[in-house]
C-alpha cells in the first residue's frame, strides 16, 4: 500500500469528520441552552487533555506524519486555540497543508528513518513510524475528542466517525 | 508498505496493550475495594457499547481484517464473554489467530475486493478497506475501552496505549 494513501487522504478525511462532530456538539449545546464554548475545555478525566488539546493533537500528528515521512519541515502552530471557531480553523489549516502533498512526495519514504520527538536521537523507519506511532496516535486524539462529546450526550455514531468509504460492487 | 505489516503485527500488539489495560483496571478496582467484574459492563454513555463489546469489537475487526484481506474464512466467535477472564481469553485467542498469518498470505491482497458486512453486495479494495474501515474501527474500539477505564480513574497513559516501537538511531 502506498504510504501516501495510508496517510494523507485518510487523515484528512478523519479531520473533516472531526470538524462535523464539533458542529453537532455546538448544536447539541444550543439545544440544551448551554454555551457551546464550554466544549473547548471539556475533558474525560481531570488529568487528561481537554477537547482543544485533543484537536491540536490529532492535527499535529497528521501534519507531522506527512512532513516527516517526506523529509519536509512542518509549519509551526502555536496551539493557542481557545474557541470552537479557532479549532475549526486549525482543522481547516491542517487539511489545507495535507492537500499540498502529492503521492510522489512519498517516493522513497519507506527507506527514511523518521525522528521520534519523544525519544531524542531516535527514530523509526517511515512504515513503522506510521503504523506504530502516527496512526494510533492520531486515532487516539480523534477518539478522545469523540468520547468527550459522546459521554456528554452528543448523538454521534459509527457513521459520523468513519465517514466515506470508496466502495465497489462485489 | 506491506499490507501484512499494517495489519497483523500492529493490531496484535495493540490487542496485547489492551490486555495490559484490563490488568491495570482490575488492580485499580481491587485498590478501591470494588468488584473488578464491574468493568465488563462499564460504558461511557448509556446508548454506547459496554467494555465487553468494545473488546469484542477490537478483536473482531482485527480478525476479519486479516481473514478477509487474505481470502480466508474467519473462525466464529459467540461474543458471549461475561467476565474479565473471558475477555482476556478472547484477546489471547485473537492474537493466536493473527499469529497464524504469514506475510505471504497477503500476496496479491491489494487487488482483492473485500466485502463490507454493513453494506450487503458492496466491498472495497483491500487497501481502502484497511485504511477507511478496519484500522479506524479497530482503533475506535480500543480507544473507547481506554476511555471507559480512564474516565473511571485508571491511571493509563500514552505509553500504555502505544506500546513498543521498533526504534533506530538517527
Amino acid at each position: 500500500m502506498p504510504l501516501y494513501d495510508a496517510t494523507v487522504p485518510q487523515l484528512s478525511k478523519m479531520l473533516g469528520n472531526l470538524d462535523g462532530w464539533l458542529e453537532k456538539a455546538a448544536a447539541f449545546a444550543d439545544s440544551r441552552k448551554a454555551d457551546p464554548e464550554r466544549w473547548v475545555q471539556a475533558r474525560l478525566a481531570i488529568d487528561q487533555y481537554a477537547l482543544a488539546q485533543q484537536v491540536q493533537g490529532a492535527c499535529d500528528t497528521a501534519k507531522f506524519a506527512a512532513a516527516r515521512m517526506t523529509g519536509k519541515e512542518a509549519p509551526k502552530d502555536a496551539d493557542d486555540e481557545k474557541t470552537l471557531a479557532e479549532l475549526h480553523a486549525r482543522i481547516a489549516k491542517t487539511r489545507e497543508y495535507l492537500a499540498s502533498f502529492e503521492p510522489s512526495d512519498f517516493d522513497g519514504a519507506e527507506e527514511r528513518v523518521v525522528a521520534l520527538p519523544f525519544l531524542p536521537g531516535k527514530g523509526a523507519l517511515a512504515g513503522e513510524y506510521l503504523n506504530s506511532w502516527a496512526l494510533p496516535n492520531c486515532y487516539f486524539h480523534l477518539c478522545m475528542a469523540y468520547a468527550i462529546l459522546r459521554t456528554n450526550g452528543v448523538e454521534l455514531g459509527k457513521r459520523d466517525y468513519i465517514g466515506s468509504i470508496d466502495i465497489q460492487d462485489l
